[in-house]
């Protein structure tokens, strides 16, 4: 088995965080896994949702969208269209859970963070760059937030990332791109912490149902790539 | 530790299948897990959506819904609220999609089966129970055909089932009810065939992420779990 | 004239009511005319809507939904298409006034009382069906009210039931079902209580106009019909 | 008992028709309740909804609205709000429904008439005043078919006409106007024909149910009324 | 070069004002452009938009809507297809905007005045019928509240009116109506204030790019109207 | 009066064109006006709308939209709330009218050019540099059927560009950025060809009306801008 690409079965496409790409968000970055894309900005609100308040905890939110043309033909605008797909919302649920998932809410005192994530070019994985990228720039407003003394310190337990891994020509392979996705037998989204504990994941057969001994395989990849990604996001906010 | 309901960990809850519930639908079941009462009904349509005609295939998709008054409090109706959540979107598109896995959808031919899930109760599980109802639904749609002439063979190749795991203060539980799923650790769906093949499988933590080892576990109760549900389908179906 | 279900002309269908069907609403019933199911639920809640507080009143209202395989073919699903057809909320505003004809709003207090009525399966006069039992799940509701002395007396001043009659194969008849509806020259439905107080007459020529004289009959057959419905209603909630 | 306007019991409010107040509808009248002003136009079409064609038969259909300020405050704009009430819902299906009561379907041919009734200004009793003025408007425009050729005959059976009553202050009287309305016991739209055939009765208790003895009274006075209303049609088309 | 109407190029079409033509608004007029009409109502809000308030100014709003038969043929109701089209919000905050120009928000005080513009009849033209006759129902709304001793001064600064202007068949002329509006090359709505104020151009080239000079033709043909107008307003107002 | 920039009354912001941003677009460039910076892309496609088919000639349309965070505070995703504002409608149509004022439609033949522009960054002229860049976007993606063989000519007459004058501190200035847009007196956008031509003028006194020579200032103004950024045009496309 050869990937379209010419990588081995477990390297990631080439990974990249362009930090405060937005001139006006309290942290963003622009995150490329290859050809995806995914602006990702993060905006801290003093107030939480109703439900919330008096609670003396934070939350995090995320919304996920795609630009018309960020993929090969046109897709049609969501806002001309009056409503998010059902992928949409699928998307952006699973971006807050994870995010909330290493969140020390208590910590955070009431404040919301907004985390927007925008495809601005599509080549399979849009939702695993968006939670790496999301995370990133999520960490960066709280370091900008402990900058200027609102907070005492980033209230984030652990790093957390995403990568999806599948079976394409009966191979497990790692970080698929569009051409595999399009292909692959099954395909199975992980979101790992930075020391691989199990935030959510996501498996689903294409055409035939797996086996437990794939699946293991898949999330074995999936714990080497997301290693490799903890260690480029704390390079892209210049801890390491 | 000892679950609400005093079941074994690796206990499912009482399963009933109440054929034929509905007098018009092609085929239909009440599932009840516990209190959790779902009415499936497979309805056959003779076309398929405008994207896959001519190509000789079928489709099967699926919707769910929730009766307002199906919750502990009353929940806001969808069709007044002018859409359906993006909680409703995605379990539709699950049901739809673990469907899909064990349907020969050359061998149905140009037909299409759309299966509505409507909670008439709930309390934990309704998107598994969904699944599992559904799955009998349709079956027993596609064994009227059989009878009425217009189809040869049933176009499944294996049952599917789904049934919920989760970490309940500490301790691995098949079946979550509503009690335990409020408060689990962590919460998995898993979608299987009845030979334990993996169709779809979502796990999420809810406040700290999972070992790779408890999630295993989940796994384990799943098999056993669906390995149960599927001699049910089976029984209901007048299979066994 | 045969009628397609052998009945009399002044016969109604079998009347039954499954008392509690639902776990969590103060007030259930699931109401059989016939093949025609609809299922009742009354949600009690503490606060009345905006333009009412202070008041000192309560309020009631009612919402009515149709399960999509409800009806001989499938119908589409309401939350699915973005909203409510003109005549689901033409039937709940009917529902709503026809139970607050009966309340007495300044007995209840300020607390508002929400009646669903959802169709699981379909064989005409689904909106009489839904009056009728919607009446007495409110009843039930007010009953468990009183029972844990959040109220003295049961706030409502008589009975209120609905059938349709109408003119089939030119002979007025009672409580007509569907294969009847469909073919009827005129169809009349009349809300009345139980001591046959008009509360709402809603009659519609199918065809040609129909005359004073055949209104009149359809009036008195409908006297029959809910001084029937009313004794069910009390024998239902214990009180015969 | 003395009406606010001074009225007796059975005496109707000014009723006045301005035919052809639109200068592009193919049919038209302003129509005139008193301070009800109504604006009534008939649009033909050349083609019949979907389900119809290849039937030979035609089709009519309502639409009904307010402006925002035709009433005592203003209201929002339906078109702004994104939805229409299920008031007006209501009231333009039953416009539709009693002018195809007098309408030979199969006489039209193939065509469509959609009529507008639009409020100008709103004094009680908008909906009975769109239907009598409704059948007048869609009358000229088939006037203007058989003057263009287009038509042999007016494919019309017979007036329609329509007249609310109520009981004030204990009294039946006709043609509630809004002072009245908001006032009365009971309150009934009565849809006749020019020959007091019943195309639809719509009778509503406010309080108190009413008697059918009341009721009778109500009936009574609307067949005299709506005998005036065929009249005053009658001349305004030009065919006394 | 002939216009089609006869008129001279820079001659305005009739112009007439009917006050008061709304019984219940503060301020109404029917203005008329020939065969264009349009009601013009303005409300008097005690209250001012969320976030204005305690600002001690005063806010002025408008909506627009065309009568589905207003036009040549029959237009889609907006109500009906449940949102504003693109042109009719462009119009109603042109329309607000303009009004909002010549007011005295400070002088107003904290009230609304929310001016619907609604086109019982269109003939090109509508919006600067609207503008023209918003300005005059508002200022008859100011009126009212001055005799009621609700204000001590019209809080308006000058008159404003609006015109459109085109190219038609190579000359510039003044006041389009639809034949001409359809077939110009090039069209341009003024704003301007009684005494010549710019208030808002929007000037649109057709076909080919226009030049500046046949620009400056087309503003000095609008000037010239737009004092027409105002001494009409006055007239209208009892001004002059 | 001192520019907040520094720059001079009559100096454009620094403009640059980032060709071929989008890998997949037939046409695309990331557009910047100082700060702030659009994203164009233009979509071939082989059908033009239902109502031009068969004509023989091609069309062009234009959707614009603006990320959550592009503003200095976060925006509402028009996705999520279900409708496109109608500042972004009026906006999306004057791009589309300015784009075919400079398109030869005939020559085009039956194909349609979508034209997105999505802001990624605002400082004021979105609407100006979304013109100005969609042009741009739009002929590369005429280049590219040329090269392919699948057009023989570039079927644009002319440049189009657009920028925004104001009057800041009593002085008209050219290309308004965020901090003197909010505090100007004027604003207006020119949208001109490259020979001066007008296409589109929408000019709008902020809070005085302001006077004709003033206007004629803000027009020479943007003549000037205009005929710089034409020639910035061409450079990016490689024509100079």
């Amino acid at each position: 088995m050869t990937r379209p690409s010419g990588r081995a079965a477990d390297q990631l496409r080439d990974i990249s965080f362009e930090m405060g790409f937005s001139k006006y968000a309290e942290g963003s970055c622009l995150i490329k896994f290859g050809d995806t894309h995914v602006l990702c900005t993060a905006t801290v609100e003093e107030k939480v949702p109703g439900w919330m308040r008096g609670s003396g905890e934070g939350w995090v939110t995320a919304e996920y969208g795609m630009l018309p043309r960020s993929t090969h033909g046109r897709m049609r605008r969501e806002a001309s269209s009056g409503k998010q797909s059902g992928r949409t919302q699928e998307i952006q649920r699973l971006i807050g859970r994870s995010l909330r998932a290493v969140c020390d809410l208590k910590a955070m005192g009431e404040i919301q963070v907004r985390v927007d994530c925008d495809v601005i070019q599509a080549d399979g994985g849009t939702r695993t760059a968006s939670i790496t990228g999301a995370y990133v720039a999520m960490y960066a407003a709280f370091q900008k937030m402990r900058e200027e003394g609102k907070l005492e310190t980033i209230p984030l337990t652990c790093e957390v990332a995403a990568v999806s891994c599948g079976i394409f020509e009966g191979t497990p392979v790692l970080d698929l791109d569009y051409d595999e996705d399009s292909n692959a037998q099954a395909d199975a989204n992980f979101v790992l912490t930075g020391s691989n504990g199990i935030v959510e994941i996501q498996g689903t057969a294409e055409e035939d149902p797996f086996s437990q001994d794939e699946f293991m395989q898949l999330l074995s990849l999936a714990q080497k790539g997301i290693g490799e990604l903890a260690i480029k996001q704390r390079e892209a906010l210049g801890l390491e």
